[in-house]
């Protein structure tokens, strides 16, 4: 069998660590885009430290190219697997990805944060195969070094596209995970991506979302009886909608997510984003399971209000980042806003 | 008729324009509490920029204390005056104010922000009349300079204390006006003290706690939509349990609201305080209108969850200053945290 031909997008610390499972496994070509440190890991690669593959230096996949179109130019790909940051509020994943997708032919992996991200894909892309990937892994690029401090488990689904048999879409689920698991790394074919998704929702759709409000820690969300108010609640409500969507979510979720908060003082990743000024990923996150919950006629009176409420909050990531502009005069229009 | 014995508590922005507006008058005699800065103003006096009173330099009242136990010494007060920030979750002010308050006698007067604050006064010293100074001002306290930038406004009432002729509150408060009032300033008498307090609390509960939250200003409220899903929704709240209190606040308050938002970048007080990391006026703005919302059984879901998420908020405030103390060891006993 020829090697698969797999374009990586998002080379953060996530993706870097996926790539290296590829290569590790050896069934694909791997090619990667990375665009702000293009010439840095061009010349010199990335210094690793994995728990899974070793501290690496140097460490190259088999091609970089600075864009997408780069490094679409004469070749097309099995696969495109998608570990960017999810911000469709900003910028959507399926058209940065574009350029590699060739219609009916290429599969595609989205292994990224939260809820329902086939919709958009399917719809673009409707005779292409959109696969799920739930990664838990620790793993961080701090100034171009990545650190993978806990073993690579994904599971992998996929998204049920209704112009696919799901037997065709099952095949190339594992296929994708015959090449991507290897001995180091816990790489599953799940064959239920709601459960999947739900799952890790039940703690970022409201332990995130809390601590980037609040502006603490999870010892200190629970400390302050917020974890008890607030957040619980809300994880009733997702296992609400999980329920009306056909996904049945033990209650004990919510016991081993309070006992974590006991563990140590952990950040969730919006909390980090909102504290080092980036946009937050809240459309995914609970925009997605929002409108679910409308569809399916669930109340969602917490997890509304919080959405709600971040809404100003990306407002201000974005505005930092230059996404948006604020007139210094008033008053002004503000219906192009909305 | 002898002058009336004034001791004033809280000598920020606000009041050490309200003394201004007592020694104008002449009817008092106007003793203060300075804490912090007691060295510096026992010797040189106030620096105030005042729009009512003109610049002024080296201004002093009658007297100037260190501390409230200071100033009671061989003296009894008709009236204690009470304008510190109200924070019963980090110090009482009936307690602050205890040693200055002869039962059955001294007139306690609360120009401070929130709600339904004669209540742990009249628990405290049932037989002493309580006031509510419901004060419209700018003014602030900036490295010792006081900056008034708009009039002194004031709307005087009493708390209504069950163990006193209403007759008798009410002549007290009118007593207030006159030694308080004055050609520069705006006091007057206002029989409805709950009117006053729920259309200030109509902005604070709802203005406050989401721009708090969210770290955006009121322009940027509205321009990201919050404005209008999270803080109107909760404005209605407010005029819901206001009804339930036989209090009828006009929704044309909520357009002179969201009108008020084009007309500059504001930042409420909550805001502030937390971007000071400064402890908020959480429990008086919000947590007491949530208790009389309890006792009137009004459902107030939005307001809930502010509060409770500004929990959070407030716990990180207070562990910033120290009041607060998170064992770096975990697990922890959380029991005496919440």
């Amino acid at each position: 069998m020829s090697k698969a031909n797999v374009l990586l997008i998002g080379t953060g610390g996530v993706g870097t660590v996926v790539a290296c499972g590829l290569v590790h496994n050896g069934s694909s070509t791997v090619s990667v885009v990375v665009r702000r440190d293009y010439e840095k890991v061009k010349n010199d690669g990335w210094t690793i430290n994995s728990v899974d593959y070793g501290n690496l230096t140097n460490w190259k996949p088999d091609n970089i190219y600075p864009t997408v179109e780069a490094a679409a130019k004469g070749q097309e790909f099995d696969y495109v697997v998608i570990t960017t940051k999810n911000l469709p509020d900003v910028v959507k994943s399926e058209d940065v990805a574009e350029p590699a997708i060739t219609p009916g032919k290429t599969t595609i992996i989205l292994i990224q944060n939260g809820f329902d991200l086939g919709r958009p894909f399917i719809a673009k892309y409707p005779n292409n195969i959109c696969l799920s990937g739930v990664s838990h892994i620790g793993s961080h690029n701090h100034n171009g070094v990545i650190n993978q401090i806990s073993q690579d488990k994904c599971m992998i689904s996929y998204f049920e596209n209704p112009n696919i048999e799901n037997s065709v879409q099952e095949a190339k689920a594992k296929e994708f995970v015959q090449i991507y698991s290897n001995d180091k790394n816990n790489v599953t074919y799940f064959p239920d991506v709601k459960y999947c998704r739900y799952e890790k929702l039940l703690y970022n759709a409201t332990m995130n979302t809390t601590c980037a409000l609040t502006g603490v820690d999870t010892v200190r969300l629970k400390l302050s009886g917020v974890l008890e108010s607030v957040s619980i609640p809300a994880m009733y409500e997702v296992i609400k909608v999980a329920k009306a969507d056909g996904v049945d979510l033990s209650t004990d979720f919510i016991d081993f997510i309070v006992k974590s908060c006991d563990s140590g003082f952990f950040k969730p990743s919006m909390l980090v984003d909102v504290e080092k000024g980036n946009p937050i990923e809240l459309e995914v996150i609970l925009g997605n399971l929002l409108t679910v919950a409308k569809e399916l006629k669930v109340e969602t009176p917490t997890l509304t209000v919080l959405y709600n409420l971040l809404k100003a909050t990306q407002f201000r990531m974005k505005e930092g980042k230059g996404l948006i502009k604020v007139p210094e005069d008033r008053p002004i229009n503000d219906a192009e806003y909305n």
